[in-house]
This record gives structure tokens, C-alpha cells and sequence, in this order.
């Protein structure tokens, strides 16, 4: 069953978003180890979304929506439902623009995601950790308070702002072989995708998906949002579904999904660490993480890699975990 | 007593290694972060060496002094003492400039350094924990091999490299108001005072000590420099003494030292990871908590502050074996 899919954000709201965001939002840098290039044989380019605000590049997609609103919708409050760093984007975001936020988070959210949601601001509702849980909740908040919501992904202004990330990426590296990106619900990657490919029709994008959340790979194999699954992996991120937007603008535009189990990914986080000197989370770990498992793909080319995020409870990492 | 001074570097010897190096060192970006520059109630702009190639600024210097030699003298190698950093350092330059490299290493060096020294492909000699025995113990290698010796910061190419730092701060940041970075055997301090003392008479410029090691500190009171001192202190990067070159500089260009204690090392490098998402080392991480010591002397202020190293060892980080 193919839903209709809603109007797709197009190359022009990509350019519109980034000069929307521009006053607010950081300019990331693009680091390189030449020590990791050796490691990984290939030339590596990361772009560090890391080091946007609130640690991770959804800051880009909410507020590009917040600033899109008008004066009077804006004044009623944002709502969004989110198990951490869009929560805390449209937390800051929110507060720039003046307007009040509620974030609803499902219980067992990371802590140091929560407390980032609360330190911007905005005011938490909890619910039960299910996608059905959370979008019932924040339904109902949008219903009481006649708030805005702004999805975490199926949002066309969320999908523009995230698109600024390959925006960037490509104008300070235009000479690239291929992209790679991590995907959940497909936001960062579907707006990535759609700017790539605008600028460079010939640039091999991927994504990078969790083997214990692929549904987005199973998505697209089968041409339909793959929403029934229950995730297993360690990248917090990554959990979400695709939507009908982020699904039409992948089908269109990506090479392909690369699965990646939860063992590369924090074997490839803890690399980034060591040699790059970055903190990333593991779902910013994953797209690095698919290069390193599919090393004769990509083997002598120039690769551009999303790191997502950057937040990370320090008291417990996942290699100490492990031991 | 006061030593004879040896001949001290000036700015053209920093602007010479500057063009030295180009080829071969990163040029670090500055970051900024504005959830620290509110918490510290100033504007920190951080010159982000844990980024330079090995993860320190003592590339800088080992790399300067080591493309300096004539091909006679290089081809004979390179010789050095240092309980991390410096030692991968002059690893990786002596492999660039295509030459053997010895390094004297004393017992309880963090395992992460050693492992970097030995993967550049040097030859690790090991010797007894003290200043004494790793002096002895180069001289003699010296003696044996006709190598070069290159002292971790009691030379003047090495000085003047470190002093690159500083160039680059300054000529990406030419409006601060004030410099900190660590101090140790002081040849980052001292290159990057002599640089940032010829590009800006006006600048304030500190150094910042473990509290546990605070041997320049009583070096710059008693004008003289104390090497009998034993250091307890969680920065393994700040053990070392001055030499009669530092001390020489850090007389004539700097302000003073602030002396820091390690618990306010370990806030300030946690708030590094978590804020900036950098990796820093605590010797990294000092200068920032010297800022946060000291937030009435830089309130609302524009401040350099040198990140001079990210090598730490991941599995056992420090606010967990405080726990």
C-alpha cells in the first residue's frame, strides 16, 4: 500500500534553509587524519555535525521550520515528540525564536539527551517508548495548546535545513567520489540526498543503517514505510521510521543502504575518538563504520562522511560496556 | 645561580618554521562553543591542538628541528627522551624526513603514548622514571650513534615551532584580549609568548600549571630554574622542568602562571568532551580550567586558549576512576 506522498522539498528550499539558518546556526569544519585515511585506504572527509548545536545536525532542520513560522503561529509554541537531539534542537531553536517548546520523550531516552531538552528550556511530557506512544501524546498536546509540531523528519522544512549539511559539505569539497550518511526516519539523509544530487548527478550517495533498526533498507526494497519493526541496536538515533517524504525523496535519489551491525559501529566510534580526537555518538559513528566494512567499494576514493551527533553519556562508554 | 642563557629563538625563527612545517603540519581550526562561552562568562576562542598530527602541538616543534638538519646530520638520526608526545612526534617527523629515530621512554608512560611512538616506527628504549635517568640515558645514545638530539623543549627549533601556535591564533584571531596555555618544560609557552608578545605588545599572556607540578611558577618567582621538584599530578604532559631557554622567555613575555589543581583539570577536560566534543587530555584541558579559576580576571573578555593535546587512553578516563 503506497500512501500519497505530501509536497517534497525541492533544491530551492535547501538554499532557503541555509540562508534561514545562517545567523543561528554553526558553519561545521571538515576534518581530515591522514592516519585514518591510511587505516581506512580511501581519502576521508568528515563533516562534523558534532560540533553543531546542541551536538548533532538537527539544530539545522528544526530551526530552519521554527524561523519558517509565522509570527502569530509561532507565538502559540512548538511540540515535537523525539528521543533526544531534535528534542533538544527544537528545545534551542524554540528558545532563539522566543516562543515556549514541549518535548514529549519516550521513557528510557538517553539522560544526557534529557537533560539537554530541559537545559534549553523546554518543557518535557513523558510516554510509553513506543513510535505509536509518542505520536499519540504529541497529538495530543498539538490538539490542546494549538502548538506547532515539527516532526523529527516528516517535515519538508526539517528535510531543507538537514539538507544544508551536503550543502556545505559538497561547496567546501566539491571534488567528491561519494557521500555516506546514517539514516533512521531519513531526514538528514533524504536532504542530503536531494542536494547532492542536485549539485553532483553523478556523486554515489549512501546511507548507513543499523542491522538491529533496518528498516529503512527493507523500505525501500519493498517501495512502502516499514513501520512494525522494533529496534535493537545501540545507536539511540537511528530508531525511526521512515515517512512517506523521506522515503520518496531516497527512492529517488540514494545508490543504496549499507547495514552495519552494532559491533563495527562502536569498533569505528572508537576509532574517531582515538585518531580524529571527536567525540560522536554511535549513530555518528555508523556511516565511517560502513567504509571500514566495505573497504573495496570505496578503496583509493574521496568519501564524505556525516558525523551526526556528539552526545554521549561519558559515564558508561560502549567499549567499556563490552569488556 | 643563573645559568648562562644559550642564544634564544626570535619571531623570524617562528616565522621560518612556520614555512618549515606548512607542508607537513595541520593547520588546526579554532573552535567556539557558545554554551561554554556562557558558562565561562567570556569568549573563548580554542586553538585546537589535540588536532595537529599525533594528537599534539609537539608536532610542530619534533618536525621543525628535524627538516632543520642538513641531509649529513639527519641521515645519522634522531635521538630524544619523552613520556608521550614529544616521543610520537619525532617519531612521525624523522619517518617523514625519511630517518631513524630512537626515543628514551621512561617506565609508567600512558600505554596509549608508547603505542603512537612505536606505531611511527621508532625504536623505543626504555629507562627509569626520572628526569636524571632519561637525560642519562639519551646522552649516552647520542655518545653511541652520532644521532641528533632533539630536546623535547631546551631547543630553539623546537621552541620556534611550538610558537606557530600562536601565529596561527593570532592571524585567525587578531582581536583577544588574552592567551593561556599550559606550561610544562615551557616550550609551547614560551614560543607562543615570544610570537604573540612580537604580534601583540599589548596581549596578556598566562600560563597554566598543575598545582602538583608547579615547578615554573617557583622557577619564574626565584628566578632560576628548580628541577628538583617531584610532580604528582594527573597531566603527564606538564612533568617536565624549565631549561635556561624557557625560563628565559617566560621571564621577558609573560604575565604569570596560574596554578591549577587536578580536580578543577578533570571539570574542565569532562566539560571539553561534553560541550565541544573534543577528546582533550587533562595537560589539554588546563589552560580552560585556568579560565574557569580565574572567572573575575576574564569575565567578558576575548580569550586564546591552547587545547595542546588529545591523547588519551580511552578505557579508563579519569571522572570514572574518580568514582
Amino acid at each position: 500500500m503506497t500512501a500519497a506522498v505530501p509536497p517534497l522539498p525541492d533544491f530551492a528550499a535547501v538554499l532557503s534553509a541555509a540562508a534561514r539558518i545562517a545567523p543561528h546556526a554553526q558553519r561545521t569544519p571538515v576534518l581530515r587524519s591522514r592516519s585514518l585515511d591510511d587505516f581506512a585506504g580511501c581519502e576521508l572527509h568528515f563533516k562534523c555535525e558534532n560540533l553543531q548545536r546542541v551536538g548533532a545536525f538537527k539544530f539545522r532542520g528544526a530551526c530552519n521550520a521554527i524561523f519558517s513560522l509565522d509570527d502569530t503561529a509561532a507565538a502559540r509554541g512548538i511540540v515535537t515528540q523525539s528521543s533526544g537531539n531534535h528534542g533538544a534542537a527544537v528545545a534551542l531553536a524554540s528558545r532563539l525564536r522566543g516562543v515556549p517548546a514541549t518535548v514529549v520523550v519516550p521513557e528510557g531516552a538517553p539522560a544526557v539527551k534529557l537533560k539537554a531538552i530541559a537545559g534549553y528550556g523546554a518543557t518535557i511530557v513523558r510516554c510509553a517508548p513506543t513510535m505509536a506512544a509518542r505520536v499519540a501524546a504529541a497529538d495530543a498536546l498539538v490538539a490542546r495548546t494549538g502548538g506547532h509540531p515539527v516532526h523529527p523528519f516528516d517535515d519538508s522544512d526539517v528535510i531543507a535545513g538537514q539538507g544544508t549539511v551536503a550543502l556545505e559539505l559538497l561547496r567546501s569539497e566539491p571534488d567528491l567520489d561519494a557521500l555516506l550518511a546514517p539514516v533512521g526516519g531519513g531526514g538528514l539523509l533524504s536532504g542530503c540526498a536531494l542536494t547532492a544530487r542536485t549539485l553532483r548527478p553523478d556523486l554515489e550517495i549512501w546511507g548507513a543503517e543499523p542491522a538491529g533498526a533496518a528498516d529503512a533498507h527493507a523500505s525501500l526494497q519493498e517501495n512502502r514505510c516499514i513501520t512494525d519493526m522494533t529496534a535493537h541496536t545501540i545507536c539511540d538515533g537511528l530508531r525511526g521510521h521512515l515517512a512517506p517524504r523521506t522515503l520518496a525523496l531516497l527512492q529517488r535519489h540514494i545508490d543504496g543502504i549499507l547495514v552495519i551491525d552494532d559491533d563495527a559501529v562502536v569498533e569505528a566510534m572508537r576509532l574517531l575518538w582515538e585518531r580524529l580526537k571527536l567525540v560522536v555518538e554511535p549513530s555518528g559513528a555508523i556511516a565511517f563504520a560502513a567504509v571500514l566494512r566495505h573497504r573495496d567499494r570505496f578503496a583509493g576514493r574521496r568519501i564524505g562522511i556525516v558525523i551526526s551527533g556528539g552526545n554521549v553519556d561519558l559515564d558508561t562508554l560502549p567499549w567499556q560496556a563490552q569488556a
